[in-house]
């Protein structure tokens, strides 16, 4: 560990008892905090700021105009503030994309954000996630390894995305919605087309793994798209829809745990974990919202 | 930004304008052209020529054999001319495997692609693409994020294949091809085999999200292969088929805009972006060539 | 090529033969062969222990506690002994997560191996391969390109899983398995849930491209689940299952080559590449072993 980067270019500065490995460079007008470590071989363009206590690993790329909170970690190889196209045609132009993520974040290894994205509090990547332009993410939302935001998508808060997920162009999520691997969310009506419709999940909705979700559907709160289903028709509040093509099979209240036979769905009513009612459950906490 | 790089070894040389970033490594025996740039501690090894104009962004490695055309650009953490299994079985021999990729090309961060290929002009990659040997690939040819071309494969010109597709050795895509996300070609009629039979696709075929194509399977021109469909018979001009397994469902020229009710296919009538008939429509584009 | 790295840390220590890139850091505690290579910009950890002939290839980070056998290749860009989440809950504890990798492997680019793991001789995966802590791996295993095995798996000798498998956590993978591209191995029966149940897949078993297994499905010896399957009921010795739902088909035994009209399954008779019985056939492999 090194007491200053091997180059340091003007108006940059950092805090006390930040610590550098060997060959880190830092650009113009970087603002890096107390007790921050930027490891071996990593690259600061220029404009970043950093909050304190903020971990960077080794080989990773902050290009211009990234701000990372307090607390957080970035896993080696990642990317942050990668070049949008216009970059490529014409690099000569400066751009002036701005990527913003929320302190206490975990980013692994090998994950790439575009700039023009503003991401909240509390967030986590797998590895080699992307994450294309004007997209906006809200806080303690989780995206698994290889998958893959496409850019112009809303996500809300405390939102899982598992593993391998494709989140196509114009996407809404709302809050509290859970997606497992292999999931996509398409959004060309008539392939290949100009006229894009996103799809919009809304909370507490499930998509299982594998299921794949045409152009334009809305799909309700509390309800569920089993694994492999290829989700053709709006899906309504509590109904859950399987098959190719996907026909409603029952009320999500009708399934039961398998080993106890007890009620698990609604899920907010029997799942606790890093949700916000994680200390009192769903009801308590809900009632307590000053509504 | 340096005039000179790092350690440059005997008989390569640059052109004028030419510029580079700290660390950066060449080998012997290589032409690199005017007004590159050679981002930080990317190595480029021996006999590698680059055209004019080219950027290499940062960590990257461009083993032996390499030619890149004028203007194009890779971006951050790329491997061009990845090793082959010969390598890894006898490290001492010397191989010669070349990958040549034509000018005007956007390789974006952390794709590899093997050496023995060959790939025409204005090609576009997404995020950590890998294209393994044996492969020739068109000009305009764009190939999404995560995508997986299995290498002996055959693309023609103007083909799109958008993220995560996978496509399986002896595949054969010829013009104007259209892919969607989480498609699959496979090879093996009964897996473990040794008899790979590739999947055929004709011009103006349109493969949407999540369909699997089993092997040796022929998709004619101008069809459509829906969502989620398991192909396994094939498929007829116009037809469109879906389901699993995949049965016709209609023919092509019936399929509407769902807003406007208008005709939406063959496509080629009704998409221009970037194909090259953008300028006049293909009608037009079709009679104005000398066949 | 250097006789020395960049630098090296108190009691580490290297054979004759070895030799360095540039920038290559070594810390404490180390013990590395002879005729070793390590490549350019790669960074080693504490106690780290390396066999003879061991390659590691540019911008690689082998953290702490990684062993890895004789005459194993790492390629670009890996990350061996990847941090696991306790890591970023609280950096400053020290961790003791090993990994250990078997002699005669090839970790091809891009792949992240997580602390915690065992795994055998002649190991191979494709590239951007992510696996997590609490697996254990046999012998003579290849895990393809962008395959995300979710940790606390148990995956025996000969298995083959091809490209962008995903296996859940809990999963059990037995001998002369053989797994195909985007099949997905799930876990939680109720999602979300805290009651994981893990897909236990018994020898010489095909999972063709595309099938999913739900959650504490097992399928027994000499099987085939077809490709795209949905399968949620368990599938027994000799069935060939499809559809979704995946219903029974017909007995494995009944198909033939699809030229040739010859029996090829069980795939155990008719397919030797690479098998231990490669030399003689299973039939007297099998009746050679000392059981």
């Amino acid at each position: 560990m090194n007491t200053e980067p091997t180059q340091i270019n003007k108006n940059s500065s950092f805090g006390t008892d930040t610590t550098f490995g060997n060959n880190v460079l830092i650009g113009e007008n970087c603002s890096i905090g107390n007790c921050c470590y930027i490891g071996h071989n990593t690259i600061i363009e220029d404009n970043v700021i950093l909050g304190n206590n903020v971990m960077i690993a080794e080989n990773c790329i902050v290009r211009s105009n990234v701000s990372i909170g307090n607390n957080s970690t970035i896993g080696a190889n990642c990317i942050l503030g990668e070049w949008l196209l216009d970059f490529y045609q014409d690099r000569l132009t400066p751009h002036n994309h701005k990527l913003s993520i929320g302190s206490d974040s975990i980013i692994r290894s090998g994950t790439k954000i575009y700039g023009d994205c503003t991401i909240g509090d509390n967030f986590q990547t797998g590895h080699n996630v992307t994450i294309r332009e004007d997209s906006i993410i809200g806080s303690h939302v989780s995206i698994g390894t290889l998958s893959d935001i496409q850019g112009k998508c809303n996500i809300g808060n405390y939102v899982r995305l598992h593993s391998n997920v494709h989140i196509g162009q114009l996407s809404r999520i709302d809050d509290y919605v859970w997606i497992f691997p292999y999931v996509v969310l398409t959004n060309d009506p008539t392939p290949p087309s100009e006229q894009l419709c996103g799809v919009h999940i809304h909370s507490f909705a499930i998509i299982a793994t594998g299921a794949i979700i045409l152009p334009g559907i809305e799909i309700d709160e509390d309800s569920l798209v089993a694994a492999c289903a290829n989700v053709t028709k709006n899906v309504e509040q509590y109904q859950v829809v399987g098959g190719n093509p996907a026909k409603p099979l029952t009320d999500i209240r009708n399934i039961k745990n398998r080993f106890t036979g007890e009620d698990v769905y609604p899920w907010k009513y029997h799942f606790n974990r890093s949700m916000p009612w994680e200390e009192c459950g769903y009801e308590e906490w809900y009632s307590s919202l000053d509504l």
